[in-house]
């Protein structure tokens, strides 16, 4: 179920636009040394960033939760020319932006005076109009630390997630968390109950997903009632499940842990989102 | 608090020694984009690595533990030649060890056929005989994942923890979950009352430290009753207060969120301890 990655041809390093092969770091940059760093992935579709403010706002706000100090906008700004570089300008893409706290000399505590490493690259991606797969699922015991809220790159715990879900078959892992589904490893969830669309809150325990923030746009423009309320690990009543993300878009979810959600298609009120989800697309 | 570090002179990096000015790597390595990655730190005292095997015996099981393939005895056999090229053969140094999963392009999912990246490097340390610091040190929530027991190099909370200590004129910040102490950022945590020492037991929520494990070893020899049972957070009856690690060594805790634990002294069980902590290390 993993889609194959390529290296990009191209990457922003602190500056400079240089091929991939040449972008190197000090070894001690606290991004490797400490997982010291915040990031963002956000699709490129018919020549605009998807929800680019959404994006960027999050960036300086997950920047500014861990006393990292940079103007976003100079990314920003650099972001045509490396579009430009690789070859891919106006052309359906995934845009990957990482800020770390910089290179110094290994101590815990945050270091002054070091300047932020900025990394950004760009890989051609055409998102499909509507994701049609149906992914299977697996839960576990939501094990990772308390700031979700927080999009950085210590992502371990979220890499052995995403495995195990790789090791059963499987396209996520649903997290657990006090007996109550909380997101995925690289996706938010949503269930769907008596027409109602629940998600967990957006709280410290889930990372708020733009693409999560624009169905709820969706349901508010369909009619569609919601609750952002977690749902239990024993799904009571679910009829439908679905993933968002930035690639993922919006993916119902067939079975979870080999029981079928529903009749283990894509639901009416999740056929619905995607519609939704697909107008937004076309008419940013 | 903090202790000033500089960078080392040189580095080992994937089998070559080179500058450490040079020591650069790929910005797909998963080390940098995920926190992908175990680390150690060990020191060497009077010419030999102080509990050696128990730290490469802890490599091992946390390598194993996020299934990343290496030979530690590899790293093992390279360390003469490393600390040849910085000066330090037979001085009193500390040695850090890094092993992240490799290069490849960027998704969760453990890639297949990377090659583990490999970086040490040393730099010239003396631990003093026995550390007459007295530390202060500041509460809060353990918001960190419940794998505590891999040594990951996804650091960003212990990060912000120690950052936390720092910003509060502090060297240490207790952690505290389910209303009793766990660890601290970078060291683990002991307690005395009754005249027994108390410290967390070795489960997911800590770091079975190297030291920590000498630690149990001395209370063993000298006959001092110990419980690995976790203290409440009110701290019920506590005399005295330790931090344990590898260049913390036994070091007293003077105050907690500033109050006084017992009267703010290297109390006489500490003070033992530390003792016997020096004689395993000149016996060695």
């Amino acid at each position: 179920m993993q889609q194959k990655s390529n290296y990009p041809s191209h990457v922003y390093l602190n500056g400079e636009i240089i091929p991939a092969g040449e972008a190197t770091i000090s070894v001690f940059d606290r991004g490797f040394l400490f997982g010291d760093g915040i990031y963002e992935v956000m699709a490129q579709i018919e020549g605009r960033f998807f929800y680019r403010e959404a994006h960027m706002a999050r960036l300086r706000r997950c920047l500014g939760e861990i006393d990292i100090d940079l103007d976003v906008g100079t990314l920003e700004r650099d972001i045509p020319a490396l579009l430009e570089a690789s070859g891919l300008t106006g052309k359906d893409c995934l845009l990957y932006i990482q800020v770390t706290r910089g290179v110094a000399p290994r101590q815990h505590a945050y270091p002054t005076g070091a300047k932020p490493t900025t990394l950004m690259y760009a890989w051609a991606k055409a998102l499909p109009d509507i994701n049609r797969t149906l992914a299977s699922a697996v839960t576990r015991e939501d094990f990772r630390w308390e700031r979700c809220d927080i999009k950085m790159t210590s992502l371990l715990g979220n890499v052995m997630a995403n495995q195990y879900a790789v090791t059963q078959g499987c396209y996520e892992t649903l997290f657990l968390r006090n007996g109550v589904f909380t997101e995925a490893s690289h996706c938010n969830v949503f269930f769907v109950r008596g027409g109602v669309v629940y998600t967990h809150p957006a709280d410290a325990y889930i990372l708020d997903g733009i693409t999560r923030q624009v169905v709820l746009e969706c349901c508010r423009k369909l009619g569609i009632e919601y609750r952002e309320e977690a749902v239990a690990a024993t799904l009571p009543g679910v009829e439908e499940a679905f993933l968002t993300g930035t690639s993922t878009q919006v993916m119902a979810i067939a079975d979870i842990d080999g029981k079928p959600v529903g009749n283990g298609q894509t639901g009416p009120v999740t056929h619905r989102l995607q519609e939704a989800f697909r107008e937004l697309k076309s008419a940013q």
